[in-house]
């Protein structure tokens, strides 16, 4: 099918040709996830959560989910940022309630210990999860492919686990910077043929979680987020030109402008302590916005859900923007707050 | 002494009336701590943080080290946030290595557990503190008190502890806003009271931390943020004009400028991720900039540290500034890293 017959099907994709719609676009972060009882019916089935990432037919089933209950514009692949470090044969699993555990690199040296020439396997099995979730998928709906973002993954894979101040990955830019952008370097060589891969299997478009992004001074969110992002980006647009990307940097606050006009990416996803008004006036009127929404909000819901719903849907109505949540959906969420929030959008509240 | 003679003494507070000083005056925040050697010595002699809180003449003899140390422009009295919610008989107590645990508050029908009469002989103990420290300090030296924003107190008297995500507080704010806001309305008139008696004790100006202000969506951060502070600054200014008042709105991001505008505060003290430009362009040309140094940079040390000084000290040269820290210091931090800063700042590195 023709690109520009696909785009006007898809409304996600639209929104990347300038078009402002009414209502906007809609899909959550995390929308295949723990508050869904469908899901947590899958994932008992598996041990480990990366066996459910890298098994496709049941990895492509929890994708589908929420597109089938909530008739999302978009489905995003069901995986992980830290398939790449797996992939790359850092040792890497999932501790039931704490999260994940990597096997932590701490200099340039241990670096040695990664394999960028072993990661096709487990990537293949993410592109067969994408190749038949489009299959699947309603033609209207977009897919979305992604990744994490260089300077996030590195976080993870130097710290060993998540942590409230990447203090690991950002010690080490302090001390070793040249010694990191190794690091940095080989994520970005990965990164681009990890999307390209997806991309070929039927993505439509690609999102960048960028989740640490907001922690880092100005200069170190120069060189560490928007560097490597501008590079990602520029690399993966010379092989797929026409193939929207979205830009997630997390907590970047006033930094965002410098972001969105020096990465190249198409839009970018703002977190919900992101002004709206910084999201109009900061943003370049080319870059497609989405978000914003306090996942806790959702989460909470009465009154004040629809009360911001309306202001969101309100203050972007002119702008080519996609409705989303700030973060991801929180556990707890009932999904019926998710089908409220769908129809409060659509405007059948 | 006239007020006019000690503002020309103390060149913190000549900041204040608008002199952009070379060096800049420099304190950092938790100067006082777990950091310095002689400060683990007195902690050890004491069961409990709070005692220490409380006992005066250890309280000032751990708020005169770092002073003695460095020679810092200003002492902060050495006391915690957390003072507030146990002076109103909230149980308050610091488990080793956890941080603090509080007797959590889930609704408005528990507030009354509270109890606004018997802050005073807590208080009191901080307020001799100050006394003692003042009676003791350079004449040189200020003397800041301090408490916490409204909302961060209520964070952790609503959460029970310290949390990234301030889900307890966030939650209920959404969910029965006139109820918290009953909570808030009695933190601003007890944070009256016990800042005010600091600056009757001796304190020469104050600082009101938030740390957990920045994880608020834009309306949210007007609500709980903005409204209670400039409540807060209104009813303390009437007491006591003269006296300066340092906002540190953490994590504010691009809504620092209108925290700036309507608080009434006289300084912000930025975190670590406000653009240095941010910081000149943003605040308005008669507020103090107070920050920003990444505290994980002191800890690293090294070249990368004297690089980012010039660049804070070279940029704020022309501007009402105050060198610290853009978060507390780290207790891993070298005292000698320390004391090379403050070298850095001052010119004789």
């Amino acid at each position: 099918m023709p690109a520009q017959k696909m785009a006007s099907e898809r409304r996600m994709l639209r929104v990347f040709a300038g078009e402002a719609l009414t209502p906007p676009p809609i899909w959550l972060m995390r929308q295949a996830g723990r508050y869904l009882p469908e899901y947590r019916a899958i994932r008992a089935r598996v041990g480990d959560f990366l066996e459910l990432c890298y098994t496709p037919e049941l990895a492509a089933e929890v994708t589908l989910q929420p597109v089938r209950r909530f008739d999302f514009d978009a489905a995003i692949v069901f995986a992980d940022i830290l398939v790449v470090p797996d992939a790359l044969n850092q040792t890497v699993h999932f501790v039931e309630g704490q999260g994940p555990r990597l096997d932590a690199i701490r200099s340039a040296a241990e670096l040695a210990r990664l394999n960028p020439s072993a990661t096709q396997p487990k990537f293949q099995r993410v592109f067969e999860t994408v190749a038949r979730v489009r299959q699947d998928l309603p033609r209207a709906t977009a897919l979305i492919g992604f990744c994490g973002a260089p300077w996030t993954v590195a976080t993870y894979m130097v710290g060993g686990q998540g942590s409230v101040d990447q203090a690991g990955a950002r010690l080490w830019a302090y001390r070793d910077p040249q010694g990191l952008q190794r690091l940095i370097s080989l994520l970005e060589d990965v990164s681009v043929e990890y999307l390209s891969g997806q991309i070929d299997a039927g993505a439509d478009l690609v999102q960048i979680f960028d989740s640490w992004a907001g922690n880092l001074p100005d200069d170190q969110f120069r060189h560490w987020v928007i560097e490597p992002t501008r590079r990602l980006v520029g690399r993966l647009k010379q092989r797929h030109p026409g193939v929207p990307v979205i830009g997630f940097p997390r907590g970047a606050g006033p930094l965002v402008r410098d972001y969105a006009r020096e990465t190249g990416v198409d839009g970018v996803s703002c977190d919900w302590t992101m002004p709206l008004q910084c999201m109009t006036q900061e943003l370049p009127g080319h870059t497609v916005v989405q978000g914003n929404l306090d996942p806790l909000l959702l989460l909470a819901g009465g009154p004040a859900l629809a009360c911001r719903v309306a202001e969101l849907v309100t203050h972007f109505s002119q702008r080519a923007f996609i409705f989303n949540l700030g973060h991801g959906i929180q556990p707890q969420t009932p999904p019926e707050n998710v089908a409220r929030l769908v129809g409060l959008v659509r405007g059948a509240d």
